[in-house]
């Protein structure tokens, strides 16, 4: 695993087609880790990330007092852990340990980056308006990382209760959007 | 095309993977579609979704006079019109004239629902608290429609820059998650 600094321009790109992320956090001296879909792009650059945390989820806490996370984001081949990490609670279980998951330390946030995502996308809460409506944060990405080897991630996309498909064929048309 | 009634409980289902849809708004007479990647579900009943019309898309105006919308979800077979959709603006093109979409009546809103796309969600704006910020909308689906004949959408999933990916293979994982 060679990570590579990726431009902060750039971060959109791996998470508009919409993925399922691993979001870990660190409070108390306890790390955990939360799948998540309900995420969403809300600013170019600086790279704006809304994203919905339950209050009923262990990492709300977290979140919430730390304003630091880092956005995993996984491929097929750690389906299973991601569904185990969806399955259970952080009150209970140490995820890392539990589903083999590497913790290692991010640059600017105090949240550890999961070595096996192809991407890790260190993050500070800079908008808790909308968290009493919706549980809605909204993130700053102040430093990304990606795995320069992995050319087309097989990203993980859900469809509820643990219906999936990966990301299929790839192909571009010539257009003028960013 | 035989399109159903589908359950507003389940909605989550289409979007929370993170497809492009097709935005389509009617304001003065005139009705418009932009391409959108920059979407999440917010709540699952009533179904919530907040997503990005930035005031620079001819859309804006029509969204915040009128607070209605609808949610167009197409496949691949539309990545073309797509494209071309994102390409143009409605205040000088009519979008359904130029890339052969057609516009059905919705039964809740006044923005048209398109035939083409395998599913159409109809939505009412909720809240604005977050336009100026970020040109953020909540949305509540209040209708949804569903082609029943399409059983494993290949919903498009946009990179930037023209660069999609299709759905792919589809899995399922024994999961208590909703």
């Amino acid at each position: 695993m060679a990570k590579r600094s990726l431009p902060l321009s750039k971060v959109y790109t791996l998470l508009e087609p919409g993925p399922v992320v691993l979001l870990t956090t660190v409070h108390k001296g306890r790390a955990n880790v939360m799948a998540m879909s309900w995420h969403t792009m809300l600013e170019f650059e600086p790279p704006l990330v809304g994203c919905v945390v339950s209050n009923r989820d262990f990492s709300f806490a977290a979140l919430k007092a730390t304003k630091e996370c880092v956005i995993n984001i996984p491929t097929v081949e750690l389906a299973e852990q991601v569904v185990g990490c969806g399955n259970t609670s952080g009150a209970e279980v140490d995820k890392f340990a539990r589903f083999g998951l590497t913790a290692k330390p991010a640059r600017q946030v105090g949240a550890p980056l999961i070595a096996e995502c192809y991407a890790n996308l260190e993050c500070r809460v800079v908008d808790t308006r909308m968290v009493n409506a919706y549980c809605f944060f909204v993130l700053e990405l102040v430093q990304a990382w990606r795995d320069a080897a992995v050319k087309n991630p097989r990203t993980l996309h859900h469809e509820g209760r643990g219906n999936f498909f990966a990301a299929g064929e790839r192909f571009r048309i010539k257009s003028r959007m960013k």
